[in-house]
């Protein structure tokens, strides 16, 4: 653990500092109840692949830290849902998040236990704040390219996946036609897991 | 204030948001006693030219909220030290920052309380970390171009400026030979305002 302030550079093309100790890899299997369309899920679960990846340096998970990443959603489709992360509340509600697009393009699909929900445009220099109490999943909207964001997050807030594992978004984004749509998911609040 | 989550655009040249509602100047006089060569520094006071400014979006100083905003150290020196600024303790001193650099070139000059110092460089691309109770202050080591970074905290942290008004920091950054050196101040722990 380091002791004294620490600079790293983020570089293209893959933007992940050497300085992270920490690689944690999502495969389709860990997304199971979160895509609609099943068939294309069970298909392509032979392959099993590579969705999206996050590096990020270990630090005390306490008050007064920032926690701060990389995310990398790779490009693909599941049926015709674009690439996407698991998508968490913080345990703690009640704290926010910093986004900082580096490359690709990309939404983010954004929902409160209230039933307000949002979504924002990513791409290159565009910064996003999702407020706190907003759950939050990113999308890769391309098909050719990483989307590729830098974030930081309060030390204390922790990640609450258990309550989208159970009931999803509210919104899904599917390719139309070549355009990402925002469409209500049919399945919101269903028991996933049941 | 907004309640809904929200993006927008860190873009060339200057890198300022329009979504920023909170605007800060700190011209020569903001900086009494903190540059070495008094002679420079009372010669330039009839200009009192701007140091540098700070762009911010007003949000509630509260514990979970993360405050970001966008540091603009003009280029320039006060007799042999770059620009510089204030730099300060967090008033909840066990809290950290995040800088990302956007444009220019710089360097963060830090200290503890405890006496431990650090300085890291700055440039586009480059994050760094000032882990809690670290004090920190940006200088820009460019005499062309403007030291640009997006910055995050947080949102209870707040700003002890007094400490370091009172005591300065512990190295100084000065334009030896055109090129910049970190030296001892001589005056640290000397109380600038009495």
């Amino acid at each position: 653990m380091k002791q004294i302030p620490y600079s790293f550079d983020l570089n293209q093309p893959d933007f992940i500092p050497s300085t992270y100790d920490n690689h944690i890899k999502r495969h389709l299997s860990a997304m199971k109840g979160q895509y609609l369309d099943q068939q294309a899920f069970d298909a392509m679960m032979n392959d099993d692949p590579l969705l999206y990846e996050v590096y990020e340096l270990q630090r005390p998970t306490v008050e007064g830290e920032l926690l701060h990443g990389i995310s990398i959603v790779h490009p693909g489709k599941v049926g015709n849902e674009f690439n996407m992360t698991k998508g968490h509340f913080h345990e703690v509600l009640d704290t926010g998040e910093i986004y900082y697009c580096l490359k690709g393009h990309g939404y983010m699909v954004m929902e409160t236990p209230e039933g307000e929900w949002a979504v924002e445009v990513l791409y290159p220099g565009r910064v996003l704040y999702v407020l706190p109490r907003w759950a939050h999943r990113s999308v890769n909207i391309s098909l050719q390219e990483d989307l590729i964001t830098f974030f930081v997050y309060p030390g204390d807030a922790g990640h609450d996946y258990g309550t989208i594992e159970q009931q999803g978004f509210r919104k899904l984004i599917i390719d139309k036609d070549g355009e990402p749509a925002i469409v209500d998911n049919p399945r919101w609040g269903v028991s996933e897991t049941a």
